[in-house]
């Protein structure tokens, strides 16, 4: 009888995933509301908390898998090119941050609006995929810097895709003025190869 | 009389900004609602629209002040320190834009919360604002990069504005996790000075 409440508690669980990743995809963090999400689940709202602790928990799972698809299409776009360079592997990986950000705007942006403070309690399978995605970054930069501490490289790594980050936002978001993709990608390489220079 | 009457608008519309203003230094974005605003500046909803266009007119003049105060405190640390060199001074400049977003948060956030489309009409003073302060950076690269065509300066502009912003927003959000400022510093200076070399 145990069992069987479990399997279909996970059958609930992985049917509201799927389908608030399809919201999400679609609509952005503010298209998900519990009602909606029950309706097509053809769950109660009560459901819901039975196998979630609030929405934001569903955000923070489809974040996830968010994460393991950006840190998948980043690693596959360096394993493509097994001959490049440290310098050239950074700048690849930031290229495909881009591509990643623009075909996946809205799951993207979503990465970023959810709420989350150092007092939250953020999950460690969610640490982890962050810290996996910050290991391809340190990579080529201790390559680059054999000499330099850990502690150097770890704030290194974190500047560049911080650096990323902000100018395919504003890029995206066409803050400053509308700008060509390529226009983007030349700014992204300008930052990552002055930063590979030891 | 048509005087007197462009007197009176000319008052309420500066009320209102000056409302606006301290409702988005207190609260950001989402604090501002035109019925609150009409009791605090003692006029009825109708008449802030005999001044504004819409809310977001407003909202698009109080960053205009921002953005007034961020160019000021920007050009104000350069000039403090005549002596430095090109790369010192993109380095001040950082770290001024740092100290502005930390110390003004939600207005600062507001500058980047704003729905702003190229479609829509973005008045010509914001424009000017924003070249002012893109002005002030192409400044030091202009001379570290002598020979650099315009255009080449133009993206590299853009490209050390964005990964600033970069650095700050996800800084000071803790999004990746809590950092000290001084290693913010550190990563803002990191990136300045590996673009700073020719």
């Amino acid at each position: 009888m145990a069992r069987k409440t479990d399997k279909r508690r996970e059958d609930l669980r992985i049917k509201l995933l799927d389908l608030a990743e399809a919201t999400i995809i679609k609509g952005g963090l503010p298209a998900l509301k519990a009602r909606t999400l029950a309706t097509e689940a053809g769950c109660s709202v009560g459901a819901i908390y039975t196998v979630f602790g609030d929405l934001n928990d569903i955000v923070l799972a489809t974040n996830g898998r968010t994460f393991q698809r950006l840190g998948r299409d980043v690693a596959r776009a360096v394993q493509a090119r097994p001959n490049a360079s440290p310098a050239d592997q950074l700048v690849i990986m930031g290229t495909a941050y881009l591509e990643f950000a623009a075909d996946n705007t809205r799951a993207w942006r979503t990465l970023f609006d959810l709420e989350m403070s150092t007092q939250m309690n953020v999950p460690k399978w969610y640490l982890a995929e962050l810290a996996r995605l910050f290991g391809y970054i340190a990579g080529p930069l201790r390559q680059i810097y054999p000499d330099k501490p850990d502690r150097d490289i770890d704030l290194m790594t974190r500047a560049l895709f911080s650096s990323v980050h902000g100018m395919v936002l504003l890029g995206l978001e066409q803050r400053i003025s509308a700008i060509p993709r390529s226009d983007m990608e030349n700014m992204i390489e300008m930052v990552l190869r002055g930063m590979a220079r030891p």
